[in-house]
């Protein structure tokens, strides 16, 4: 694997020379080695230019591998320059969710081409798979599996998977079902090793088994596996009959991508599905705009109570230069509940009815924080502010105001942080935007709410 | 599985109902259709009052699985209540790499009595994994599994799995070995069962494989097994000699992991290694206090600047009004940029020789947000806070001045978002912490000083 992006990018430049000096056969010799992630790392690297010369290059069996890999715009760029004939070698070699993945991603008139070079079958499976909701688990499942029959032998099965193995994803688990394909069990294929020859099936095959329904959720599914460590898990349809399966490798990618968009929307970002350095400036401006105009708009109510209260703050100036710290550390008060609920969301370690247990914690951790920073900031302002910078307006009744906000401040964020995303998951919102950039909204606007109150109760402005 | 947390409350009012009615047999037979997950959970719910119990009733072979599950809290509880031969039960039934996660949760005194009961090669194994560091690859090795030899044939292969394969992990991915331990080639089942009995090892083998060593760190080997989409990598020591795997499972596990940590560190909490309601209230306290502490300490300077030009605010104290809407977008803008640079850094999709085309592209985005934010700020404040509210001290050059020191703290933050984690990354500190908070502060302080520099030049206050 390439360590370190300078031994990708020595690498490409060995392959550039190459080319200039028309060394095909020790190219081809030099990808023979490498891992098919790899290669498309490569040939991402090597550019436009060079991709459709490179990948030709690759044996058949591989190259097919690579395109899985490739971006969706390398592998747009390189059907285009298909020929028919080359455009059906790799959809055959293709297994049937990466060619649902890729027709996901190109253009109309791409996907004809597509639909019309593949073989009847895997048209009429690829029409059925994008039939299925974006985020489900039918929409990600494959539909090529192995599945036995509980009268068969293990010596039966063996022939079985001799016959018709080699084309599956996997034949690590099998599942066993009935002749109306309802799920009977699953077993794996080191239960069928240990077993004896003329041992039934029925009798090997676990029949408690874990599965999803075509239109669950994708991102439960894949965390169902994760939970029980499962290889593949199986996708039975309305009518409880099996009709593909999930293998690790689709639900780590689904966890990884959920991930991200997870990070995106707690930053104020619209999702992207690019890697970073690919996304175009446009794109990458289209998803940060939204959530910074819609945020910088509604800080207007801040504005509007800070306006309210001018005079007092005329009067007092000190307590200006408080804000900053006040509305900092209340919204870091509430990014921090609402990240932590925000992922044992996710992790699916809480929900809504927790909602009590949660405020209990958060009201409970927010009185020892507020209480630490209020005593905190006490001393600092009367042992800096006041006594080292000599600022004479720091007087004992402002480090009052001061450090009674923060401790409410810290309450009233800990709170609000930890309910919204709760909320949000009730009332089928996503969690991940009640984080950073919304909470510190709200609680900038109530902690001056609070702050003048307080001041004008107890400074008399 | 336990699709809602309903589910699994009723399931846990059934168990205790039937403990009360002292139904053992058929609270036996409630648990064997499920998970060994799905039992953990359970027996987590019904809590410490009958887990014991509840646990004591599982078959031998399940209750390891469930062990392994449960939280480290609850296994320490089961140990100290442990006979010795309970005990060495459980150790005899547990995977090498799930008894050195246990035995790292342990308080030493419960270490000393699992290493007591443990097989000597056991013992052995487990001394030896606990000797690397812990975020190496090393720590999440397992160290049993099956090797194959280049002069085997398919059959003696098959003999071999049959013989020992019951023990191991995982006999889906195999390894050759030459009489030194080196790796020579990998296969994996599949390829034993397509090919012919007497075939040789080394004929169906794939002699090019991916590895890393004890020593590479943890979270990349995880990574690298998503890349790749392998169901195991191999481990080699400092020598090359192959000394153990690492599963699928347990990089799912890995990434989990890390990604929550990614999730603490970026809203400015040190990690916690339990879930959500399962951390006492003490302990998220101390992982939440020291960056808030550090936090609301360096707002300080803030507090300065603003003191510093309390006779211009106090002058033309409209500005004041301006001032959370600023570091507010200041603050969302640059987290935008940090946690997409922070999130391809995890993904290993830039590095730090990409910063100046990471920054080139961030300067061009932030540009473009820059520019749609001050015109639309200037159009509000015209529409709005001058004619709407009627505020006559918002005029025309004071919407110049807050307009234009919008786009300047938009570019600003964007590039100081993107920039500190690949700073961090390159001096080895961790990216995650350089995200919404530590970013917000320091944006917060420069776009206090533009700000007012724009506005004694362009106000001359």
């Amino acid at each position: 694997m390439f360590d370190h992006d300078e031994d990708l990018e020595r690498f490409v430049e060995k392959i550039e020379e190459m080319i200039r000096n028309k060394q095909y056969a020790q190219l081809r010799d030099l990808f023979l080695p490498l891992e098919p992630a790899d290669i498309a790392e490569a040939l991402e690297e090597a550019g436009e230019e060079y991709m459709p010369l490179l990948y030709r290059l690759l044996p058949k069996e591989i190259a097919a591998e690579v395109f899985v890999e490739l971006e969706s715009d390398s592998q747009e760029m390189l059907i285009n320059g298909f020929s028919n004939n080359e455009l059906k070698e790799v959809l055959d070699e293709l297994y049937l969710d990466d060619a649902v993945d890729i027709v996901e991603e190109m253009p109309a008139s791409v996907v004809i081409r597509i639909l019309d070079r593949a073989t009847p079958e895997m048209r009429k499976s690829i029409n059925e798979i994008l039939k299925y909701p974006e985020d489900s688990a039918g929409s990600i499942m494959n539909m090529e599996f192995l599945s036995l029959k509980k009268d068969m032998t293990v010596a039966d099965a063996f022939k079985r998977i001799r016959r018709i193995g080699g084309d599956m994803e996997t034949i690590n688990i099998l599942y066993v079902t009935d002749p109306r394909r309802k799920l009977l069990g699953v077993l794996s294929v080191r239960d069928l090793l240990l077993a004896d020859e003329d041992d039934l099936i029925e009798e090997i095959m676990d029949p408690n088994l874990v599965w999803a329904t075509t239109m669950d959720d994708k991102e439960d599914v894949a965390q169902a596996l994760n939970k029980y460590g499962f290889l593949a898990l199986p996708i039975v349809d309305l009518e409880s009959r099996l009709v593909g399966i999930v293998t690790v490798d689709d639900a780590m990618d689904v966890i990884e991508e959920a991930t991200t968009e997870d990070f995106e929307k707690m930053a104020a970002m619209l999702p992207s599905d690019k890697p970073y350095l690919r996304t175009s400036v446009i794109s990458t401006w289209k998803a940060r705009l939204p959530w910074l105009m819609i945020l910088m708009l509604s800080a207007t109510f801040t504005g509007m109570i800070l306006n309210h209260y001018e005079n007092a703050l005329a009067a007092c100036l000190i307590l200006n230069a408080y804000i900053p710290m006040l509305s900092g550390t209340g919204g870091n008060s509430g990014t921090q509940a609402s990240v932590a609920v925000i992922r044992a969301l996710s992790l699916d370690e809480v929900d809504f009815s927790d909602l009590l247990a949660v405020l209990w914690k958060e009201l409970q951790v927010s009185f020892l924080c507020g209480a630490c920073l209020a005593s905190a900031n006490f001393v600092k302002m009367l042992l800096i502010d006041r006594m080292l910078l000599g600022n004479a307006a720091v007087t004992l009744p402002v480090c009052l105001v001061v450090c009674l906000t923060i401790f409410f401040v810290v309450v009233f964020a800990k709170c609000v942080g930890c309910s919204l995303p709760l909320l949000a998951e009730k009332i089928g919102l996503d969690p991940a935007v009640m984080a950073s950039p919304f909470i510190s909204t709200i609680v900038d606007a109530t902690s001056l709410l609070i702050y003048f109150q307080l001041a004008s109760a107890l400074l008399g402005i």
